[in-house]
């Protein structure tokens, strides 16, 4: 029982004959975006650490490996485990541990993972960790800092020099340094949070060994934060219509396609294909509609219930897509789309070359 | 490889230990819901149809059809695989089905459920269904209607009538009725629709043994519509946030909680939890934040990203929830959680009780 195995394409499916809705890969697209990345953060001589939340996959985290990124960013402990099996031994998990369930996780991971660090923004949470590591098998800690992301972290230089000086005073803990995601465009904020922080971290006598900031959006400006030393970025990987908006990618650049197909054409204007909200997800983020149908321009996807996308076609010029007729969209956002599928279908342009499980989805915390 | 198996809580572990972010349903709520609904359909003497996609659950689709249900509402040719191999015999799938493999393994399931039954809504739907199926083993096939709902469907009573016509002469195809998928409050432009193809259909000589309406918004005004024979629904059984704002539910009915943690407060008026668009999805329904949080009315929602919820406490009175404590949180839109984890877990309130893969999420097309 549960989903048929045989619902996946085989190796060598002609792309055409892929059953939709489905996303699939372009394997050059992917690689000359990983080649892309790396280059840049070659130039700028600074670490880059991929993030594993766009993709969920042991074989691309190895590719973005072999580039040159010097190990991962996970977000779950769970994640971790699952890259950890898989034989990485340099990761980072940017989030606050709770709880004795994870903590035990989280000890057994640092006992075999080469290189383990952690974030935490708070007292509680330093506690935790600093009550169950100790100094026979330390666990490394960065401090979170809120640069304007608002989201965690703590909120200014002075709490951050304060957090970094109980981490480095538990016996179990190593101070690893400090870590934020920022708003985008926010390097200038980033840039003087940071540097307060150092100061008043050298006033103390305590070194910042790394200092790690994160995000696609703003990937290609990493040099206007001098003080970083490590640069973290997810979708990158893919990329998806959220980063063509931030100047990061064309259309062209973008891996992720999710094919559809043409169910209805119930008026002149209007399709409906068979990509709802449990193939796209409804992520906007901050755009009107839900992705861009590829030759399509006009088209514009207005409404998802769960198996089917309402496309307004009264901008189309020329032809439109008639029943039948499979359509790809660029998602809004790739990374929500990776967390719904048991498999990834990669190809060549033309065929399937590979069709992975994706090992790290369902990784619940 | 993969997500660890050891990440599901044991039936006995106490609520209050399950680790989030986790969608856990209320035996009791559930129970309650499936009666009541149950009820008011046997009190309209309507025959009713559950859909699976809110649960895609076998065992929850058994409890559906004890209480009284006619048979089920897949969306999907491989969801029905799935409760078809779980023995249920009577699946209408409200899809217009394309191309030559879905039609295939449509013939196949066709060949071993009692009463299965698909919709159409064009030419072109019907074309392909007629030149697949043949007199011996004959397809049933009902006429999707817009009656307002903007998806799928005829756009008048006159094509209603029409593609029935169309349905019945082909050799391999049955024509079982119209389908509808109304819009919220639409039970006036239903009835008007219906009766207006109904009456062509009767001076063409055609019966329409069954009218199917849906939704679980209108569920206690399935009345308005005394042309209808059935009744469609799915959220009903779960119950969410949409659902109270509708009128269908209080929160007393919302058996779905999203358990999440509290994992950073980093400013008064700020909480962060670990359930971000990975564990709620972003669907909004019309709200302006992302479900609501028990026990806590002034809490909002205000931003997910993939692993974190943003709650802005500032309206909270009283005591503010603290790091490390759990919170439950009533998501907007309950059927696309669902479609997320790879089991769902069900509790009597104190315990967990039941954990059930989900034998149908997965299913791509």
């Amino acid at each position: 029982m549960g989903a048929p195995d045989d619902i996946w394409p085989a190796p060598g499916t002609p792309l055409a004959e892929v059953m939709t809705p489905m996303p699939v890969i372009d394997e050059g697209r992917m690689a000359a975006n990983i080649a892309r990345a790396q280059a840049h953060m070659d130039g700028l001589g600074r670490a880059f650490r991929p993030h594993i939340k766009t993709h969920k996959l042991p074989e691309v985290a190895r590719a973005q490996l072999a580039a040159g990124a010097v190990g991962l960013n996970c977000q779950k402990v769970t994640e971790a485990e699952v890259f950890a099996d898989a034989g990485f031994d340099d990761i980072l998990i940017t989030y606050n541990v709770l709880g004795p369930v994870r903590l035990a996780r989280l000890a057994a991971l640092n006992a075999r993972v080469a290189r383990l660090a952690v974030t935490a923004d708070g007292e509680a949470v330093v506690a935790g960790l600093a009550a169950r590591f100790a100094a026979d098998r330390p666990l490394t800690v960065l401090v979170e800092c809120d640069t304007g992301g608002g989201r965690c972290g703590v909120q200014t230089p002075e709490a951050a020099a304060g957090l970094a000086a109980r981490i480095a005073a538990a016996p179990g803990l190593r101070f690893g340094g400090l870590m934020t995601y920022p708003a985008p465009g926010g390097a200038a904020a980033v840039e003087a949070f940071v540097t307060a922080a150092q100061a008043l971290m050298a006033a103390a006598g305590l070194g910042c060994p790394v200092v790690t900031v994160g995000g696609t959006p703003d990937f290609f400006a990493a040099g206007a934060v001098p003080s970083a030393t490590e640069h973290r970025a997810g979708t990158y990987v893919y990329n998806d219509r959220s980063m063509i908006r931030a100047g990061h990618a064309t259309e062209a650049d973008c891996a992720m396609h999710l094919l559809a197909t043409v169910v209805s054409r119930p008026t002149p204007d209007r399709a409906v294909i068979d990509a709802g909200s449990k193939a796209l997800t409804s992520d906007l983020l901050g755009f009107a509609d839900h992705g861009l149908v590829v030759g399509y321009p006009g088209a514009r996807i207005t409404a998802l219930s769960e198996e089917h996308g309402v496309v307004d076609l009264s901008a189309v010029e020329g032809a439109r897509p008639e029943v039948g007729e499979m359509v790809r969209v660029i998602p809004n956002h790739t990374c929500v789309i990776t967390n719904l599928y048991e498999r990834m279908v990669f190809h060549d342009g033309a065929r399937v070359t590979r069709v992975l499980p994706v090992a790290a989805r369902g990784t619940v915390w």
